[in-house]
């Protein structure tokens, strides 16, 4: 394919079409993390495609984690880590950590990237414009500086994408004190899409997707309706940490976005084939009266 | 290539980021005419063309002629054709054929295509808005109703390209008395391009360009500048009906057009060959001083 | 009163005052056709009555015919007329003719003129911008290109009216994949107007009104309501030809249109009289509970 | 004329159109007083012509006097009025009176009458906004509370006029400090059409116009530029209290206004016979190199 | 506190932030009269209060009165004063004093002041615009031209609040037919504070509040709701004048604004205190249901 | 003073009117850095008096430094220091903490300290819309990742500051490529604020402003000029780590800032001292021909 024609490349342009008309003017927001984030040519090919698709109309919301980033910083400065229930608490030190490396490491130099690469991007986190307010996670256990959502003012948001900006989040938040807390990723992406009503989430994630032998990757599931999640759930098809993902993707459907998407990040312009092809990649997550064709 | 993979595909479409980012909120004045307009499948590949070009963020204003189907009709009614100096005589009924052929039939047949496809279209003509302002062509032979330009008011154009239309324009002007005049496609293209100082303006006609030996499609000349076209005409490299679609194209670049290229409209997707690729197609005319890299 | 002092006419002039008020910033659609058309000295009056209209703040909107000038063009080019029940059968050639006939010829002089006279007029059809979407017209006889409607957009022409353009409109749509279609002048009015949710709708035809008596127009029925148009049919006073043009307008008055009129456009200014006396012309069909004193 | 059909109505208004064209979205100030203030018929008329022109597309600005109402006022108050040099001397009273006349009482009844004619008028002076700065009048002789202009922030005017309002103008400025005085009716609607770049002021007067022979209305002058003025005041012809009128029209004039009307407000509709007609009525100031033609 | 140092005038500002960060950017209207309108300081210091309001986002509306400047100047004219039932017959003689004093004289030297001190103010009255329509008083007794309420539009006062204008405003109102009527100033100020759905209305006046004993400062009632306004009256605590402007207080409040307050004119800086402190001045009326903390 | 009465508060404020009315609507970048920073009660009045100063119209772009919490968690990673002549150098491991602390730690609690008390502020760095383009500082040493400005584009703070938000800067930049890099806070301060054409640029030091003699803070220069600024320094009162600070203002000014002012940040609400009084605190730096009083 190296050796394509420019006939044969215009006329796979061509083709891109009807896909780039479905989602002109539309709000897109994808999550961003796994291997995609971690291998510097995945990333650099993430940032084009964002780049591409804000070019040709789409508006594009980029929600990143930073997992692996935040560990190494922790062991860095010899944090010990405490878990209960397997979980992490996240004391006050943790916090900062994650905050300095998600808000001030990561998600400028994505912000940079797209720049660099001829965007208009904004780097933003959850406390900017008071954009989300969280509180303190309740319940029996106490994982410490964890928020659990109040409310999404979008305002923020669409008032850089009317002026032509990427908007950039980070999964901080803050609560109506100023104290800022650690948020979920995949939840935070769920919040703001939700709240922007967007047309589409699409999660990037390190498997294929949701797959009926999960060593299996020619078993892939391409799509789903909300009423078939809880028997794949009981059948123990979504299991283990796919289960938050699809149930937080069922969530942001039922609060007015058209479609989930998760994907694999580690093919190459993944976002690209989801978006632009009718093979997609990866399991859509649909409603069950299917209001787009 | 029919076999291209999702994965192949999406790499061709990000690679064609950097020439979307280039003209990107520019305008481009498409030319469009011959063999181009005559197969059915290559105008439905042109309208469809112009519809991705408007989608992913150009502003495109379409120009179009009609000559065969002028000649067509007036067989049709019988009407003997008068030459002058080899030119054809525009009486009033060849006049009003003319205008017929060109506003009524054309214009709205390539609006109604581009509009099918999911673009948003409105045919004009000079005559819209008193856009093209003509005086009857003085000189020592009278040819008729063929109008000189007096003055272009691009308003009706930018009126509808800000409100998201694709203009797709017909070579008829009017005097200042409201009578209809004829006038040439390509000088039509060129005064709109010019009274819009649009990026580029694109001519599709029915060779590969400008040919160092005219039977020798290897000879093609991909770039011209400026001070270069008059020894191309001395030599008679630049020759027969190619002098005056140069010559209108040096005048647009001189009124303060970026680029001027002539493209072989039989090629499939020659505009966005030209348009999103390095090599291009056809040949180029470009200012001595590139102020473009 | 060819001598009238300028005193009298500036007299003449404040008395149009309540009038020019009432229908200030509204939205008025003309129906032109008829002798009104035909006639060069009857159009030049149109066209001035209708700049004058826009000038003074009211948004007209023309939508026009040409019958007659089709009928010529079909003969001219040798066509022969095949009728089914008494209607013309339009086969594919005749929908070509009317459409060159319509939109290219009758449509851009008309717009000429009303440009020449300082007005600000674009030539539209219902192809452009995908404004008016039709089907063949179905039932058990098929009358070849004739459209029945889908829907109308009427998104173009406010676009236009909201940058000071009068709107042209020729009577011709398309079908959802790009095929054009004959509409009825009429219907055509009517459709417009009822999108618009326009004051006023005023056809112009070449009787004096509704006639209590065929052959006597002193007997004009100045004004009709909804109610009463049944019983009139009923009574042969409404016959022929007009019971096509009360019912559409009685659809447009459904459609929330407030008034609609049938004026003799034989008569010189005939619209500036309906519109700014008291007396009117013609006959007005009105809501039965009149909502505008 | 009383018995004019409605079609000789309808084709005097047709005649309109070209000045109405003229002075489309162009904005005229009138300076209205003497006895078209006094006579409540003609009152009613100004009113009525004002309301049409702001109807027909024309930014009307009225600017109001009224000596006789003033003094009215002073002789019910017992005021003695006291003159230095022929002059009234406005001491803090009589400037208080000259205010409460103007501002409250003929100002706010022209602009109920306005308002009550169907226009949208806001009455305004020269405090409102801080629109018109003066200060005490300088020289040998020292008049009171007359002020002398400092300068004119048309703001207040333009943002009623871009609101669709007429504004109505009183002739009372203030100082830096807030202090009221009065200024001459006429040189006040000479600064505001100066501040505005008018295209034309309009001053009522009770005289014809400049005449030749004061006492013959046979010898009315229809128009002279500006550099007519100076030999007319040499000869006479321009007397006493004509000289600041002209001159102040003359000033008008050099501000950048086209053009200057002395008209005779003893006439019904003057305005608009001299707005809408060719000959106009009084004398018309132009430039010597008429811009316009 | 003259010798404050520069830190505790920092400190009282800061003080402030919560209180003009509550009415930012909201609607305030002040109905001023009394002592505060005929002392001279008092006057300054409320205009400069107005102008600060104004320079920290919060929208003022002024509404004045003026019943004892109308009566020096009856007394001026030597006009006898008629009474019915102890309320002064308006007949149109006292009407013209009314109309000339206050939107002559009062309104405008407020505006005036206004704008010395670096506002930008423009005075109205309830005709402009056709702001305050009124017909005359009803009932058994005439009282002349004393107007009731028929609509109040509130565009006028918008527009120039859109356009960074403090409104200052007369209590005149109009009829249908452009005759003038005067309206209690307090009754003005409620009209226009509910047709603007104001966030607040303040009455100043020449008491200190609601008092329980009346000749008891230190009995100042500091708030009361819309529900115990009945017994207050049926106690005779609310009494006399205070009456009609309570009842006028509660009507405002059931039109939708949030808070009404009655402060005493006669203290310095009463608006500013009442505003910007948590103790406030004078007596609040709310509603029931607090729907502001 | 705390107790002054509700009366002197309201006099305070009411004199605070000028200094408001001065900065109305006009960008003022503070720089905030040195104790204000690091105490919690300093640092909650700074965001205190921002908050204020956005609340009553003033544009406030607030850029912050963070040395001390950089060198802090340097050294909690146990990283070396490595100076050449005397200055830190900047490797790649200190440009990230220097990033993760400034970006993602104190830019965003300083963010979340506007939002908790009710300003509407937005974290940005330079790297945000591509807004401070560096390239790595040149010259004979290489300090690292140390950058020099290449250019400013405004447009993010602008767009921000249209929607009515503070923007929080931290001075970090990137190159073409996508690099980031450190800056100076008080030259990233004077880079924006110049950019911005801001009226005044204040920078918050740890010292009364300049001193004759260093030891005596009653020798503070409250004011001088461009042209003073050189001799100061040749006597050794510009001294030290205040030449680059006092160089640093003289460029902003030259580049159209109206005045610059070194505060003392240890003194709650300097801010509001400097900006809201007629003497200040610290000392200004202004234009020798002075053009504003």
């Amino acid at each position: 394919m190296t050796n394509a024609t420019t006939a044969q490349k215009a006329d796979i342009l061509s083709q891109a079409l009807p896909y780039i008309q479905k989602y002109n003017n539309k709000t897109v927001v994808v999550k961003y993390g796994g291997n995609a984030m971690l291998d510097d040519e995945l990333k650099a090919a993430v940032m084009g495609d964002i780049v591409l698709l804000s070019c040709i109309g789409i508006k594009v919301v980029l929600v990143h984690g930073g997992g692996p980033e935040i560990s190494g910083m922790l062991k860095k400065i010899g944090k010990e880590s405490k878990f209960i229930n397997g979980l992490r608490y996240t004391d006050e030190e943790t916090r900062d950590v994650a905050q300095m490396v998600l808000a001030g490491k990561l998600n400028k130099d994505l912000t940079a990237q797209i720049n660099a690469q001829g965007g208009k991007a904004v780097g933003l986190c959850g406390v900017d414009g008071g954009m989300v307010i969280v509180e303190r996670k309740g319940g029996p256990v106490d994982y410490g500086f964890v928020g659990e959502l109040v409310k999404v003012n979008p305002d923020p948001i669409t008032d850089l994408l009317d002026k032509g900006y990427i908007p950039v989040i980070t999964s901080i938040g803050m609560d109506s004190s100023g104290v800022t807390y650690n948020i979920n990723a995949d939840t935070m992406a769920c919040y703001v899409a939700s709240a922007l009503k967007a047309e589409t989430i699409i999660l990037m994630t390190d498997i294929r997707g949701l797959l009926r032998d999960k060593n299996d990757e020619t078993t892939l599931i391409p799509s789903v309706t909300i009423s078939q999640v809880p028997p794949l759930i009981g059948q123990g098809i979504v299991a283990g940490g796919m289960i938050p993902k699809v149930e937080c993707c069922v969530d942001t459907l039922k609060a007015g976005v058209k479609k989930a998407a998760i994907i694999d990040g580690r093919i190459v312009h993944a976002i690209l084939i989801e978006m632009l092809s009718d093979e997609g990649i990866g399991t859509m997550i649909y409603h069950d009266k299917k209001e787009e064709a």
